[in-house]
């Protein structure tokens, strides 16, 4: 990069807020995924005019903007491929506007996810997304990855929640998309264009949020199997049983393995173990809910069949479930986390298929999910530093994708695409799709300034 | 239009879905607003093949192809302004698939919204957004115009249920965007470009629809109110409540007056009403919502509460709010039916502010409102053949738009642009807005053959 064009950067963001040190560029160069490239420059932009500037001249000097937050995804979609400014939104942290009386919450990009939960939190509120990283990952990226988590199946993802969006375009300009109203259809709803973009099509810079009062109920039941096709038919079962669970999470016998003998909770080691809570505003409206799938587990094969007396027990499955990545990634030198996602009548095909994956592969496979939604996330531990290995895990993603599309599912339900999914796109979408999103891409991004070598496209 | 191209269209589609008769052009002329213009021809393509032959031929011989079905919009989308082919969508009325195990259904676009309301029904699913116009309007306007209606605060618009739609762009070429998974971030969600786009990006072939199981319970109260600023503070407190009530109606005197005149259903003239509905699996979850809303009205100074006790007087309330535009259509000769939305927090002000424009413009307006997601629908009965009281409609129109927008809100929560509101567009959005939507409009339509002349974009 041009001294002279990071002096102009300096000068935007003032020079506390620009580097160009070896340490920070060492830092940038990576995400949660295995994906690395080293950037030229960092800015930390502090209001949409910075964001603004910035743009305008990476404009006109051609030059890869990469926007990030805590750069927890793990598609690679942060990893500046080609080099660039890394423009991280982390000093954007404002939460702007908590208004209950329109619904609503207002926040700058670099509001990390749990903070905004811990504002709401006194008022009775929330914001339902829940993704697994919200602890450090930013509503910014939350947005630009359309993040999702284990609520999906009753409360969706984040974009069911964006009512507007403030938006810098590759040529600085700033979009105000979308509106504080609850129903808007006031010409084309371009916030929607924005998410799930991973940074691809502008640089958002202030969040309108619907927020949700919170369940003040809440019923937590587990059920073990000792097959696992049964377990998988009976979480289709559940889904057509005319209930929405609040959560339904899946965790095979490899995992509940890891978990034992990390975290010692001593679950039993059956073919595969489901945790589901259903809510509501009574416990009648969550026990209801509770009973019904407890019914459904038992009659589709359940071995047994537990309810958690107190939130104290609950809490104890909960515990099983957050030291999942933990305890699977302590099993090898390499934890490949994959997201794949299927129509809910597929479920059953797709947990049988995964485990054959695994053995063709000879590989160690963990399977679990958020399965009221279809989402799976298959998870093969090996050994990096072994090419076989290696190569084939990398067979094995190609497999697992293969199978998803064939089932008609997708490639990733919550991840998204990124780097590490790129040259897969098209065995999801026809070239037309492809087609029309290059056409976005090149609209909106002239000249591919904007994260390049993400997603697929050209530019 | 070219003799040579209706021999061709006619060709497509078998001369039995083609015509250009003059009592079909006629009925074609207009839709459920009051604009007209007369069309050069009208088919009814059967297949996707068919839609995308005729987008082809249109694109080459630049000829304007308005997409529609019923024609119940409001806002002029469906009136061929510009002349040129309406494709009549009615004919492409299949449910393809209703899959409980998938949670979701499959439609053509010409299926009516409560023929697939009854296919649901024997399962206990349903598809919430529920328009006013439902029993004839078909689903393809739905997506098209993202259509909206009682049920917004806690179920929300068509867009948040569509998965996947097919679309055949303005080049004849078949774009299959969006998946059949719950869960879906690969790419760009082009799918969402399409819904409320009213037929000037694409004609939509083929829906993929998230359907819910329906709410068991339900409890249905109303509240009178002496004081129009008080009605008002009590819909935002309830919405600040920790509830989130399934219907939330508004209906002012005027309203109550208009509807006893014709329905003879004896309600008292008050201020104003409150029609509420809370919903559940169970009864507790329906009643605890609704004690807490039935506190909320009577700390805001509601002068009678009822609380339905049987659903046949709940049936009372409901015929009541249906039989709203009959009634208030029989007033004068003229009823024009506005659309706007504000913020929940400033819904007393547009209640106000409403009532000072009818005063101000000397007219009758009566107020209802789906009040629950703030939107409003101020209608104003008048004698159009008097130009006097015409100019004074259109100038009471326009005060409407301005303050809405000044509260913060839209110029339209479920009726769209269309026509009616086109030149208002720049009240609500920026140049950078406005440039945006019509770069879109060109990527998609270089030629500008999809619906001409609407939603304010220039081609």
């Amino acid at each position: 990069m041009d001294i002279e064009i990071k002096r102009a950067l300096a000068e935007i963001v003032g020079s506390g807020n620009f580097t160009d040190d070896l340490i920070d560029l060492i830092s940038y160069s990576s995400d949660a995924s295995e994906e690395r490239h080293r950037p030229e420059a960092a800015v930390w932009p502090r209001t949409t005019a910075d964001v603004s500037a910035i743009l305008k001249l990476a404009n006109e000097k051609r030059l890869p903007v990469i926007p990030r937050g805590a750069g927890t995804g793990l598609s690679g979609m942060a990893v500046p491929i080609k080099g660039g400014l890394i423009l991280d939104l982390i000093r954007m942290n404002r939460i702007v506007k908590i208004s209950l009386e329109d619904r609503l919450a207002v926040v700058q990009p670099g509001v990390v996810y749990a903070d905004l939960q811990k504002a709401l939190e006194p008022y009775g509120y929330f914001f339902p997304p829940d993704p697994a990283s919200g602890s450090v990952a930013t509503l910014g990226g939350n947005v630009a990855t359309n993040a999702g988590g284990m609520k999906g199946a009753k409360y969706g993802t984040t974009r069911d929640y964006v009512l507007g969006l403030e938006v810098v375009l590759a040529d600085g300009s700033v979009l105000r998309a979308g509106s504080s109203c609850m129903k808007c259809v006031s010409g084309y709803e371009l916030a929607r264009i924005f998410i799930g973009s991973e940074g691809t099509l502008g640089v958002i810079t202030e969040i309108t949020l619907k927020i949700n009062p919170k369940p003040l109920a809440v019923a937590t039941g587990t059920a073990c199997f000792d097959d696992l096709a049964q377990a998988g038919r009976s979480v289709s079962a559940i889904m057509r049983s005319g209930i929405i669970p609040s959560v339904l999470e899946f965790l095979d016998q490899e995992t509940l393995r890891a978990i034992n003998r990390t975290a010692g909770l001593g679950l039993e080691e059956t073919a595969a173990m489901i945790l589901a809570e259903t809510d509501g505003f009574t416990p009648a409206e969550a026990d209801f809910q509770m009973d019904r799938l407890v019914e459904t587990l038992k009659a589709n094969g359940a071995a047994a069949v537990t309810r958690a007396g107190s939130p104290r027990e609950a809490e104890r499955f909960w515990k099983a479930r957050r030291s999942v990545f933990n305890a699977l990634s302590s099993l090898d030198r390499n934890l490949l986390v994959e997201d794949v996602t299927v129509p809910l009548s597929r479920i059953t095909d797709m947990l049988l298929g995964l485990k054959e994956i695994g053995r063709r592969r000879h590989l160690r496979l963990a399977i679990l999910g958020h399965l009221g939604d279809g989402n799976f996330h298959p998870n093969i531990m090996y050994d990096g530093s072994d090419p076989d290995q290696a190569g084939r895990a990398e067979l094995a993603v190609e497999d697992i994708f293969k199978l998803s599309i064939e089932l008609g599912g997708t490639l990733t339900g919550e991840h998204g695409i990124g780097l590490t999914k790129a040259r897969f796109m098209p065995l999801e979408h026809g070239p037309t799709a492809l087609r029309v999103m290059n056409a976005l891409k090149r609209t909106l991004d002239p000249n591919g300034i904007l994260n390049p070598g993400k997603m697929g496209l050209e530019l």
